[in-house]
């Protein structure tokens, strides 16, 4: 209805340009009234989805459904308004798109928005849309709500269906969301989880203390308080080290297991294509190709160790509080070199929830001078819906 | 004086679209009347060298002198009407451009034209100019000189002055040259090398056996009665293995100490860039990037061996014939894996002057259902002149 309204008003470089895509939402429905936009992963039926890359768009044709989570969506009474941008085929965590540009963060204009999902975020932070749907592979939505300041899900694996998305790692992706406020964000879940408010609340609050010794200084000590007052809302709380083996060991196994299947689901592509890629993503496309078969299997072991391990601290009423990412978004005109060595810190972050299929959630707890800071819940899988209607709860504890 | 009209005639996609550069020659000189391109590596005043990759020239500033080379050619007469096409930073072999496009190969439409300097030799080719100038750091003249059926020359290193080129491995980096005819083909040179016709001519040819085996056999089989008719031009003539270790290694040593150079000649642009490459770019990049200081050191031992042994054979008056490429130019529409496999054995061939820094070129000697086969000549270093001079003799002996 407002589409070309909508993306004329785009002055984030949200949206996609070069897409027309609108999708009615139904008059009757939960979502009735909301407008959201779609990643350029998610196949719009009569749209070419373009991930990202222009080689990509150029060798796929229309898609000949739209994808399921759009679907129900608009179902639910959202429409649908735009497709927005992504870092290539879903491969980056900054946001950052050297073909189509990048997403403007509007908490932290100097700053990457965060990706892969950056004009998801950057659209909802921006106040272009009520809400928006992201992905998140190694952090694609996690990364981005911290950056942009909002709140973001990447749900439990496996409960949200992939149907009518680009995959990157099938084993590790999942369909996420973004909203401004907490009230929304459990309401969009309950329609894409198929779901109602849990019966249940979290009771106990796990502290991870090694997740807090990746951050930068400055970050733990911005979240110190926010954790103190999260506290209040539980049962009881403890400190914990989550992984003895430390969390460099967990994050190079989810890279090593992750890794092949992506270059699985385009290295058929690649070698018809040749496309072009921004550096780093080549870059990181060519580290996982060089992972070995010996390299997995010992990588499979250990995530075997970290899921039993995880498993006795995370009951069902129990959730993890960790930084969401370890510093501040890097700045827009930061070098490549210097950007690239907060990755591995980041997905020493992400890696936890990943590793297990388990549902996170981003609340934007904290700001130092006006940029967000981002605080994660991690609840045991299919815990979704207790963490959802917890953000709230969360919210009106930090006065946020 | 012609330019709008040469570039909209521009049906092979040989120019760049983007830039109206155009240099009046002098009205008295001894190429005067004649019109040439120059390859959009070397700088004209006032316009964006742009290499071939949209962030290499989106991030560099118009240049503020003109390269000597093209300088030169216009003191003498000649009109430069146009920057053409290259491979990325001339790196590529094939002369594929995602960025702007292929040039065609006006010889074999479905074919690639051979690269770097594609749009130098597609355009003359094409029969847009009467001639152009290209580089060749590892084969970028004589691999399209080859395939689209052109005079081409790898001049002796360091004969050439580079002031006002973009380099890319600073010790094998050269400025050559593509005509139809071989009469232009040396005149262009005695302009280029500041230098006259040669006193001598070669009176010995050696016949590189081993470099015939690399060639598919169809290529040997064209080039061997081709062979035959020039050695009658010869007072004497032998057959010899270059490489008694064999080309393998020759060419891995070229590699060895070519790719560190051509790393260090882009490695602060790209990490302040983070630019868009096509896939196979990235890729031999980083390959280069994890060649070690031991490698180095003992492919500058073998280059010392490779240039003693060239020398006991190549005296000045003694010429050595190779196949320029070992195949067919490889049909557009073949993956990148397939393609692939053809850039080592193509090195095989182009190293042996590209070590030496000697000169060498490329005659259209033959041909496969209308697709050109060149055949290499390759002249002690400074014998440029006699290889020039001799390619009129050749073509005549050959009835081409």
């Amino acid at each position: 209805m407002n589409v070309t309204k909508k993306i004329s008003e785009d002055t984030l470089n949200a949206f996609c340009k070069d897409s027309n895509a609108y999708l009615q939402g139904s008059l009757k429905g939960p979502l009735t009234g909301l407008t959201f936009a779609a990643k350029d992963i998610l196949d719009i039926k009569g749209y070419v989805t373009g991930g990202g890359n222009p080689d990509w768009k150029n060798t796929h044709k229309v898609a000949q459904n739209t994808a399921w989570a759009v679907d129900i969506l608009v179902k639910a009474g959202a429409s649908m308004v735009g497709k927005t941008h992504t870092d290539e085929l879903t491969r980056g965590i900054l946001g950052e798109n050297a073909h189509y540009g990048t997403p403007i963060n509007p908490r932290a204009k100097d700053r990457v928005p965060g990706g892969s999902s950056s004009g998801s975020a950057s659209s909802v932070a921006g106040g272009l849309v009520d809400f928006s749907l992201g992905s998140d592979t190694g952090g694609s939505v996690r990364i981005p709500a911290s950056f942009c300041g909002l709140y973001g899900i990447r749900p439990t694996h496996g409960r949200i269906p992939l149907q009518g998305i680009l995959l990157q790692a099938p084993s590790y992706d999942t369909i996420g969301w973004f909203t401004r406020n907490p009230d929304l964000f459990a309401k969009v879940g309950y329609v894409l989880l198929q779901s109602k408010p849990p019966v249940y609340r979290p009771r106990h609050l796990i502290i991870a203390t090694d997740a807090f010794k990746i951050a930068d200084k400055m970050i733990e000590d911005v979240l110190k308080p926010v954790v103190e007052k999260l506290g209040s809302l539980f049962d009881s709380f403890s400190q914990e080290q989550l992984a003895p083996s430390g969390l460099v060991e967990w994050s190079k196994q989810q890279r090593t297991l992750a890794g092949p299947e992506g270059v699985k689901s385009i290295k058929n592509w690649i070698d018809r294509t040749n496309p072009r890629f921004s550096f780093s993503v080549t870059e990181g496309y060519l580290m996982a190709s060089n992972i070995t078969d010996q390299q997995v299997k010992e990588a499979k072991f250990l995530r075997k160790r970290i899921v039993s391990r995880m498993n006795t601290l995370l009951t069902n009423q129990t959730v993890v509080c960790i930084p969401t990412a370890p510093s501040l978004p890097p700045l827009l005109k930061e070098n490549l070199s210097i950007k690239r060595q907060l990755v591995p810190r980041i997905v020493q972050l992400t890696c936890i929830a990943g590793t297990l299929g388990a549902p996170q959630i981003n609340i934007p707890a904290a700001e130092i001078d006006g940029v967000p800071i981002g605080l994660s819940l991690i609840g045991a899988r299919g815990s979704d819906e207790m963490l959802l209607a917890f953000a709230s709860k969360v919210a009106n504890a930090l006065g946020i």
